[in-house]
């Protein structure tokens, strides 16, 4: 089993092509449920939902969330009603919040209902929320205390961020099964995300950092950030805001702990010596995944690193 | 003030003509919640949002509820996670329920909840739901205890109607300004809705059937069934199984106790004797509504009727 630790859409990107490299079911994803969020009632796990949608193939490949060829007037008719709508919420997209929404009220727990959706969708990689606890990922910024959500999407991550605050983390433990699949996977992946919001979150989950530290598998990670910015995302502003390094560099020294293997971008390949006198060994190669070829290419990479090519 | 007692289609036909017969402010509606339903966790209220739809001028007119020019994504999805979707509902449409789940969630009452989505839509008319407590119109049925939307719209109205139980009816009080619009009202109008499940349903909540009896104002009622047969709905089906005769007579029977004047169609002039022996005075005239100048003409004869016409 390959268990791989995900955020969104880098996460979502690298997955596609990992499970076009190995059989889905064998594939145990944890992901990052930092960035929830309750809005008009409905429970909303925007990275839950990008790697389910992109496992399951219906996602919006040109926004890398959503769901394809969705549309937006329940949106828009809830805007008539005079309520915000700055977070994109698709008619098709909707169904999902509704019925998560619906399933925790009757009492299920978040993981409990993530398989529901993920069997219902024909998913058959197993994917976990990191806690089934709720943690908020909220940024400390000049403009007050902000929902990771609300800073990136509805203030467009313009406002100066001077730290980050995982609310709730003290009380989360990991969800059912989190631990067991890192201390018995065959292989780790710390996929491309966010190493602040996505994988920093999952990291502060008490007792999967210390899995990660003891666990039998080799780890690799792949570094979200080429060429001293995010491929995607605001991964720079919250580095450059804790103070750390905006490189595969900085990534990895956040890692060092745990990871055996990093993967950085051809255009970093000056930060070798750097990472490698973290003890960890780089691997250089084309990291930027626009076509599902580079995708396959970057997973099988990623997989004959830890040593399990012919799974 | 008018106030008119109402249901879900053929009320809010006759109500789009009496907004243009008087002002719309000077209307107050009251309308039958029996048929409110909960799906995966949202409250739908039928009638009121077809009265709402209907009176805002954003209803599906050939329909005759929803949303005009509604998508049905979000339901199409939710049969994607294998719900049953066997109840319509438009992507528009759905803002509506979550909008008032998430209020009505938040503590408010549903005549709050309905005030606040009118005032969105810029309704100047009065809508208030019979009651804020929850009543459910159940069928009776040879397949067992239905409620109402699902003998109606699930199962088509196909099964045989043996009673009907207002369930919660007994703790049921009248919402506020129920009472005093009734006590108060310079005329009252009872649409041309179902005489069982909707005014029947109404006229069961505690204290309504009392109040019209004392109201010092003239009550009108105009009749849902035409040559024997309800315009639309199950009316006829419902009737015969409590043993009502169906006929404009039948449900003067029903409202003989408060009724002072019964509009019926040209087609049930054979009826007149009948209902007038009920102490019931009758005018006859087309009362089909298929244009929008039907539905002025049926609405000015009512409001003449109660002397309210230079309103």
């Amino acid at each position: 089993m390959i268990v791989a630790l995900a955020g969104g859409v880098g996460a979502a990107r690298f997955l596609e092509g990992l499970i076009n490299v190995v059989p889905p079911e064998r594939v145990t994803v944890i992901v990052n449920t930092g960035d929830d969020i309750e809005l008009y009632g409905l429970y909303i796990s925007p990275d839950l939902d990008i790697i389910m949608y992109t496992i399951a193939g219906i996602v919006d490949r040109i926004k890398g969330w959503g769901i394809e060829n969705d549309t937006f007037n329940c949106l828009d008719m809830l805007r008539t009603y005079g309520l915000e709508t700055w977070f994109l919420l698709g008619d098709r997209d909707m169904a999902t919040h509704i019925y998560r929404t619906f399933l925790l009220r009757q009492g299920l727990r978040l993981s409990e209902v993530v398989r529901i959706l993920s069997k219902a969708l024909g998913i058959k990689t197993t994917i976990i929320p990191m806690t089934d606890d709720r943690v908020q990922t909220m940024i400390l910024t000049d403009s007050g205390v902000l929902h990771f959500e609300e800073y990136l999407v509805k203030r467009k991550a313009r406002d100066r961020v001077r730290g980050v605050l995982y609310k709730g983390i003290e009380d989360a433990r990991p969800a059912p099964g989190v631990i067991d699949a890192i201390m018995n996977a065959d292989g780790i992946i710390i996929c491309p995300s966010n190493p602040v919001v996505s994988i920093g979150t999952i990291l502060s989950i008490k007792g999967i950092r210390e899995a990660l530290r003891k666990a039998r598998a080799k780890i690799v990670g792949i570094s979200p950030i080429v060429g001293g910015a995010p491929i995607k995302g605001p991964a720079d502003k919250l580095m450059r805001g804790l103070g750390i390094e905006v490189s595969a560099y900085g990534v990895a020294v956040l890692y060092r702990d745990f990871l055996d293997y990093f993967i950085i971008d051809e255009r970093d390949s000056h930060l070798i010596d750097r990472i490698e006198s973290l003890g960890i060994k780089v691997f250089v190669t084309n990291t930027i995944m626009r076509s599902l070829e580079d995708k396959v290419r970057l997973a099988r990479l990623a997989v004959s690193i830890i040593g399990l090519s012919r799974m």
